[in-house]
């Protein structure tokens, strides 16, 4: 009877290949990370509806994932006519995690008292999003989130950046680069036609910037009503041409003269300076100054990094927050942070043909289960190579040798024992090398030197 | 305002030195499993309510997380009046992952074509159950499961034993022992009196023996009608005292010329000898013929793993299942396995004290932020240890040096590097050793030399 067994929809079963290949990407991740103070936290997979609400605005919440309450609990509640919205607190009072940012300032918030500010912390684990699956994007899928909690110096943004560079480097990945801009200058931007209360709806547009084109940007800015002034002041900057000198000028005649725009300008200045200081080449990290980044807990320095030349679009993003800790009752907590994509970074590494030289622990040895006469001198010998680290396996029954080899074979195990009849007469043992067929005859000394030569070279 | 913010009850976080701790574990436990040729799996959180549903009785339906659908799905539908069985399915169509068996056997039955039998694997995931939270147990944990599917060779046992003997000695746990049992024993006890029909009730009692004590066991046995003449048999076996070899002889006596005991009694003296070959000293593992695990899917040898004077129960257990593959449409899928309870043995670890010498990464060097005007230099300096591998902090903003000296002894961070006006004009550098409370003054390639020799010694 054949049932069928599937996924769901948006998740996926990792291989011992792709497990090997992504624990590569994690270990460099952490231990550049750790390298620079950072130390790892983790929070539950399960947060309460509390915890989670109203934290990521309407469509953040239609994408979460609601656990259903342990129980009977229907029992004398009738559901009648009441709608999903109405519903859903009477039947789920949890979810799945949606971000690391919020635990973390739940974490923050339950800690504050015993907690080393300023917090550096980094997280890696796996988030949930009810979102269309596409290529390299998933419903369950990790991040890896870095954050400084608890300073207002952009030193944190500057070492953040040159953090960013750091693990990009040791994963010899090409072609990046980090686009950066600050909030401050699209406010600065909307308050020139006095619009500063449309600014999230501002930003929101302009972070489609990439995927529906300028020629959309500039219907949808003109549909929200927003001044032809900033429109053409966007359009300059947007269709900008020039080194990163004259576009800070530029910048500086269209919102130098207004607090926020010279303050912002001030920030990125001071940030890129103190990230070259921190060894982070010039040509790796420039303003944009229409990146937004969606997410409208941002409120100061925002960063992206994108790989040229890779339909995959960005990497990671994150940048500072200033009013994240209020709805967990905290006041003045300024942040700023930066998620790595894992599965993104993965895919371009796989784009870029970065995982050769990526070996993974694979068995070593197979001993040959070929007499039954043998199995006691077989799980001595698998017992000794253990011993010796070499990762061995033994044939668990019995059966033909051709299967024997073709597991083997299978599994790109490189060396195979045989302990037949005749070797058994001889108290040697045959070793056959898988890639070359090459068999030798050795004695038990011999045959672990060689073993150890060829293998721990 | 100050908001509540909690966990959801049985869930937890884990800060960076619990992190370092259970990572020490996992990464013995993962060498281990690799020196036998396991591989790592990974499958997804949510599985689909088809994967999940009967697989864990009623009881194990009961503590899974189910996981709402998205969107309005209630439109249109009227649950007036129905019970909670009946809404579920309509509600709900997945939920979370509740062992790593079921997902292991799902993940088989969609690759068989492509995998390598027998298949070794090793998956570390954590798994979620809605009991009741009691110390080191709680709703969300992670297991550690082994597993070779695709063997019916008691070899496969006994390697499983040894691993387990592997990974308790390399973390240097004490006072630990194996019990294995086959449940062809307690199969052939219950046919002595014809009531083989209800081998899983006895299996089900008999599991109960460590938490509710013999009387309570003999009195759920008389209730469900279990004939005398098995009581009887139990009580010898329950209260037996004597060696091995004289257990082995009564158990001889008593189901040894039953077809199933005779086989069982044959499997275990043979895993046992297979066992003793590849390393496991002999006073490891015990025959208890008492021994049942409870769930209802193993048909061959059982296992558990104890703790002599320890309150927290077993720190894993295991067996053979053989028909496991049949609820995914796979016949004639033999494995067997065991789960490494992660929490319990941390705890365990934890009354034994093994944890002294498990240092994780912290920060090794804290760059005092006196000077305004020395920051370009405070981050090159900072580059430059990062380079040499040193694990270094800068201190963000320019504050009180007594508040930045509370922060490295709050981190405990071993040095400390002032730079101050006086170190500024000499270009030398003050380092400041938190333990000893010592200041050396040094230039820059002795400072250098100084740091490497004493954190790298």
């Amino acid at each position: 009877m054949a049932i069928r067994s599937t996924l769901v929809k948006g998740t996926r079963d990792y291989s011992a290949e792709e497990i090997y290949r992504r624990n590569h990407i994690l270990s460099v991740v952490q231990s550049v990370y750790a390298l620079y103070g950072f130390e790892p936290l983790e929070t539950p997979a399960i947060e309460s509806w509390s915890t989670l609400a109203e934290k990521y605005g309407e469509e953040g919440e239609q994408l979460m994932f609601h656990i259903l309450k342990s129980g009977d609990f229907l029992k004398n509640i009738s559901l009648e006519g009441e709608d999903y919205a109405k519903i859903k607190p009477i039947i789920s009072d949890k979810g799945l995690r949606y971000d690391l940012t919020i635990p973390l300032v739940r974490y923050i918030a339950m800690h504050r008292h015993q907690l080393c500010f300023p917090f550096k912390r980094y997280q890696i684990q796996t988030v949930w999003r009810a979102d269309r699956p596409q290529r390299g994007r998933y419903r369950e899928f990790l991040q890896c989130d870095i954050d400084i909690v608890g300073s207002e110096a952009c030193l944190c943004e500057a070492e953040i950046l040159k953090i960013i560079y750091d693990v990009l480097t040791k994963l010899q990945l090409r072609n990046f680069h980090i686009k950066i801009n600050h909030r401050g200058i699209l406010s600065a931007i909307v308050s020139k036609a006095a619009q500063s209360t449309k600014e999230i709806q501002f930003c929101t547009i302009i972070d489609k910037l990439a995927k529906i084109g300028w020629e959309q940007v500039v219907l949808a800015l003109k549909q929200e009503g927003f001044a032809a002034e900033i429109i053409s002041l966007l359009d300059g900057l947007v269709h900008f041409k020039g080194s990163d000198e004259q576009l800070l000028e530029q910048l500086q005649t269209a919102v130098g003269s207004i607090d926020k725009g010279a303050m912002a300008l001030n920030l990125l200045t001071q940030t890129l300076t103190q990230a070259h200081h921190l060894g982070l080449p010039a040509e790796i990290c420039h303003i944009d100054p229409t990146l937004a980044r969606g997410l409208a807990y941002y409120t100061g320095m925002v960063m992206e990094v994108m790989v040229a030349d890779s339909s995959l679009g960005s990497l990671g993003g994150g940048g500072r927050y200033d009013q994240l800790g209020a709805c967990f009752g905290l006041d003045a907590l300024s942040g700023v942070g930066f998620s790595f994509g894992i599965n993104r970074l993965y895919a371009i590494m796989e784009e870029q043909q970065l995982f050769q030289s990526t070996a993974g622990y694979t068995t070593e040895i197979l001993l040959v289960n070929m007499e039954t006469t043998a199995t006691k001198r077989l799980l001595q010998m698998a017992n000794q190579l253990r011993i010796h680290g070499l990762s061995t396996e033994l044939y668990p029954q019995c059966i033909k040798l051709q299967k024997q080899l073709a597991y083997a074979h299978k599994k790109k195990i490189p060396f195979v024992i045989l302990l037949g009849e005749q070797e058994l007469a001889t108290d040697s043992y045959t070793l056959k090398n898988m890639q070359t067929g090459l068999q030798m005859n050795y004695n038990w000394p011999d045959l672990m030197q060689v073993l150890q030569k060829t293998l721990r070279a």
